[in-house]
């Protein structure tokens, strides 16, 4: 069977494996996620430090095939040919003030993403695998989901399910599918005050 | 030994303990970490998922007196009080556009905050503990870390070391020294497309 790439990503740093076995495939079986599965995502979630523990993240998931089409509207046409065979469609959204308050919260966004990276790790903690997208027309998000833009902001679009096969993918896709490098250790972080060039 | 009150944290669903176990205490021993244990915290971050795997995180770290003492300059007088104690801090930063371009990066502070949350799981692993504040004052951060505001924005400031006594703080910290719960699981979760007011 062809599962892609082998796994080109060797850590730095002693570290746990958890951080470096986690990536976005976009192959995902198409195989039911039970409700004990679903709720276990969220609550690792839920579980994520906010400012002032605001918990400015909220999420709406869609599982039945009606949801799931809904869900895939406003998703790029590249993210929804692999998107839409995922068990699990997620929007996290992240609610711009704090809460009963008019008052901005400058770290919503920030906190919506500590969110999303503790439901990445449970995944692979149940044996799945979650893929996290930018590529969904925003104002579209907001109108499937019926959120006001001046409430909340759709931060995220994100696929969960079981990983199939690459040869499952059309074949530009196929190619694609393996876990991805990153910047060395010392370009993204350092000691004192100087911060190079981005 | 005065430890602060007990752990209120009940699971609402079957999730890795992980999440669960991590928070954000105060009180921290004057004990210095190892250059492996450092390093091991920002590997864990660096291999966070991004926007088109963009990275736009990077990490300053002080561990000397006097780039502690800098460090602490643009935090809140109270933050101040007990990150100083803390044998690491951190700023960490985002970057506002995509890398060698001109073009703003929606998700930055989404993706800083997925990497904030790695490296607070990794300090857990390595029995240590990161407390992420948002008081601090953004324009000081920027002052001190020699960082244009056009270029990154300054989201957390970041305390991290072994866990100290509840008693080591002033008597106002020591009552708040304990984990803190979270709205119930349907007030942040829900199927389908009705989302509820923040």
């Amino acid at each position: 069977m062809n599962w892609g790439k082998p796994n080109p990503r060797i850590a730095a740093h002693e570290v746990d494996a958890m951080f470096i076995d986690r990536w976005s495939p976009r192959s995902f079986l198409d195989k039911e996620l039970t409700d004990e599965q679903i709720a276990s995502l969220f609550e690792a979630a839920r579980w994520s430090p906010s400012c002032f523990n605001d918990q400015p993240w909220h999420f709406r998931y869609a599982r039945s095939d009606t949801d799931r089409v809904l869900f895939s509207e406003p998703l790029t046409e590249k993210n929804r040919l692999w998107a839409m065979r995922a068990p699990l469609l997620i929007y996290l959204l992240a609610r711009l003030h704090f809460a009963g308050s008019s008052k901005p919260n400058r770290h919503n966004s920030f906190d919506a993403g500590a969110a999303w990276m503790s439901l990445a790790l449970q995944a692979r903690r149940l044996g799945l695998y979650a893929h996290a997208m930018a590529g969904f027309d925003v104002k579209k998000a907001h109108e499937v989901l019926n959120v006001p833009e001046d409430e909340y902001t759709v931060m995220a679009a994100i696929a969960v399910g079981y990983r199939g096969r690459a040869s499952l993918l059309t074949e530009e896709l196929a190619a694609m599918e393996s876990p991805n490098c990153r910047k060395t250790y010392s370009e993204v972080v350092g000691e004192g005050v100087v911060v190079p060039k981005g």
